[in-house]
């Protein structure tokens, strides 16, 4: 130990000492069970003070590369040496194992890499086919856009008021009379999710829905800390609700017309005893609405939030299932204060949505665009719903159960064994398959798949459906 | 009480009853203070069992309409009037006080919501002037984008393909070499803060920053529930560090070059002394670089990032405040790991950024109308800030000190007296000037203000200014 450190310039004694003793530990120079001087004749052999070791002894322990035996001095660490080169790398593994947000389950992370693949055949995907969406149109209307400096700049924390606008004309066809002072602008339905789960919920809050939902495959709740909770929707709903939450907040998510997954519409008692239970306990309703434009004939029900005088439903719509996700175009329908607190956060959160975007669904929805774009789709969607469910009959009948579709993407097949496991995706998309597997909705739901026929081409779903019966037929 | 529940319809007897019992009470039939029967006689003049009664009971028990005094029967609570009229709408209030995300500092709303009236004078803006943001520019490039059907789909979790090409060889020139699999696009870098606070970091960790910071005026990271603190960058830094930490995680917030809200720029000292501190101590860098395009002269400092081989730097780049924040469009450079993590939470968060704003940015960074813009708006910037200067001089001298500006938004006023507070915000807001005063970047900090020449005209800076000064000299 010859070497000493040098006074007077910029890096401290401390610092010096620290370097020159990690640099012989990674040298090898010392090596783990090495006794170390006692400070006294380490501060002599460093020409340094007494505090300047014990500082720099501090942070050597501190950092696991020494360590103290009772009575018989300081010693290298037996695990210096990993501790040493560990340390060149942050430890992102554990930032990432102890923080808030969850990960996507397994098999969504999965379904989310693969979808990126164009050779794979996307058999649950609940996305609007490339061909299904107008992006010649969208393209021109591009042109038609006249921006002006202010919409391009920091949007208002409701985001634009020309959508918004918009928004309330479109929403009074859907039997909902609003104003803009009640409306946000989120970037998609999910956002909107993520925004109550931080302003509106104690963590803790229970998530009242149905047994399979659309809430279980995304995490905004969960990772709030919220417990999510299936319900049956019957006469014994307010008891059932009252029993379960106790003192705590609730919240009831619902997609009352066709539902994701299922695909299932509810009928009127079911949409008054949902919303006389949570009225009388004070439960808020997430109406999640963003795929009854997809109604292949109108069924004359009404949203929730038709029938609510009392600002208890949070009604969200979006574009994403109607014109294009890659928008990220959604919206919140709310009592003024709930949409003052939801925008305050969305301020925080990303500080508004694309003015783009906003501007380009403002002039569809104001064009007559929209509207026109949507009736188209309403026609494509069907025949792929009677072409799907051809070949259900022909392929899938001896195997699973299921309701004809009256709108939207999905077919929900109930499987009469309980066979759509991990095993079976993955075998699947060996073949290069992609299915959304009930599970992902319902934990411990092996009987279940959801169906899409809004994604895959003609071909690829013939072929798809084709392989999922003969895997299916083989368990 | 002749009235009887209804058997074999489809609202329960409970509900009936309980139902009843509102409407009684609403209407003033019974009245706060009343003795009810027991629930012996109730079930006999129901004609209903007693269990029917007693969940009855229990539930208006739990909603507070009615009360047992012990060994004195059950009597109509004497705030039932109040329950039952609040009852009819949901208490949002209880739910925003009791959910997890922290509001906006009160100033930081008013600054909101006032930056959205026209005839305001907005001093401390971080924003690009109307006619600093090259609209018709943007306008025109719209025409130019091609879009595909896949661009309007769901997004990859990273975000486009093409943007992150365009970023890699864009980020070159800033002495970062990068890959496609090392850049998430975000909606703005506030959007990274988001994602980072909940996909990296236990809550508890330290988030370590300069004194003056921007992170004080927005809370994503203290609603994740991560601990500010603020530290001094000197040759101490990593006992400090270290000393503060201890086993927690922790985080180091830094803009290097042309800090927020201060304007200055790091030496090559100062960044060293961060970057060796965090490295040895395992402590990632989040190095937000959104102002470096704005040097009025290249100053040579070359960002945290490209001296970073271990990735350790987490660094932030957005177009919001050389291009146009309504696209909300940024991007987050990192460890693959890292990414994959974030990106996973992004698509749980909102899907991904607007397809739109992407394909903008990539055009316009492929295309060199971006460096060519940013030439131009540099010179603009520069002109701002010496204009406003001159003002300085001649209204705030005798009040304030303030280092010359090189670049950016800001100018970072020192008043000699502790005066720039609340009351002087409200004061000049009456007289419709808004200001950002020091209290939002530091806490209890009266001494400073973030004076920005980016936004306000030239004759709003004057006038604005001029009032500043009498406000000031009045104190």
């Amino acid at each position: 130990m010859n070497w000493q450190p040098v006074k007077n310039i910029s890096t401290t004694l401390q610092q010096q000492i620290i370097n020159w003793f990690t640099t012989q530990l990674g040298q090898g120079d010392l090596t783990p069970g090495m006794r170390l001087p006692s400070q006294r004749l380490l501060a002599l052999q460093f020409n340094v003070n007494r505090s300047t070791i014990n500082v720099v002894m501090e942070e050597l322990k501190a950092r696991g590369l020494i360590e103290t035996r009772t009575g018989d001095g300081t010693y290298i660490s037996e695990d210096s040496w990993q501790l040493l080169w560990k340390e060149t790398h942050p430890k992102w593994q554990q930032h990432i194992d102890f923080s808030v947000h969850k990960p996507n389950d397994d098999t969504i992370q999965l379904i989310n890499e693969y979808e990126q693949y164009e050779h794979i055949i996307r058999l649950g995907t609940g996305e609007l086919s490339p061909s299904l969406i107008p992006t010649k149109q969208i393209e021109h209307s591009l042109r038609e856009l006249s921006l002006t400096a202010p919409v391009l700049g920091y949007s208002v924390p409701q985001g634009s008021k020309e959508l918004r606008e918009a928004l309330c004309h479109y929403l009074q066809k859907r039997g909902i009379h609003t104003t803009t002072n009640n409306i946000l602008i989120t970037s998609g339905a999910l956002q909107a999710f993520q925004l109550i789960a931080l302003g509106l919920l104690q963590p803790g809050s229970f998530i009242f829905q149905q047994e399979a939902s659309y809430l279980n495959s995304v995490h905004s709740f969960q990772s709030a800390g919220m417990r999510m909770t299936s319900v049956k929707i019957n006469e014994q709903l307010q008891q059932t609700l009252l029993t379960k939450k106790r003192n705590n907040q609730g919240l009831f998510y619902a997609i009352p017309t066709l539902d994701n997954p299922t695909g299932h519409c509810w009928s009127n008692t079911k949409r008054r005893l949902v919303l006389e239970a949570c009225k009388a306990l004070a439960i808020p309703i997430i109406e999640d609405d963003v795929y009854h434009e997809l109604l292949f004939q109108p069924d004359n029900e009404l949203p929730l939030k038709a029938y609510d005088q009392s600002g208890h439903v949070l009604y969200i719509g979006s574009v994403s299932k109607t014109l294009s996700p890659g928008l990220r175009i959604g919206w919140i329908v709310a009592s003024e204060s709930v949409i003052k607190r939801l925008a305050d956060i969305k301020m925080q959160t990303d500080y508004g949505s694309s003015a783009l975007s906003q501007q380009l669904v403002a002039h569809w929805l104001q064009s007559g665009m929209y509207e026109q774009h949507i009736k188209q789709l309403r026609h494509d969607l069907h025949q792929r719903a009677e072409f799907v469910e051809q070949l259900l009959q022909r392929y899938i009948q001896p195997y699973a159960k299921w309701q004809q579709p009256n709108g939207g993407f999905y077919i929900w097949l109930r499987f009469e064994k309980p066979i759509i496991n991990k095993g079976l995706f993955l075998e699947l998309l060996h073949q290069n398959i992609l299915i959304n597997p009930g599970y992902i909705y319902q934990p411990n739901d092996f009987h279940h798949l959801r169906l899409s026929f809004a994604y895959a081409s003609y071909e690829q779903l013939e072929q798809g459906i084709r392989q999922l019966a003969l895997a299916v037929k083989q368990r």
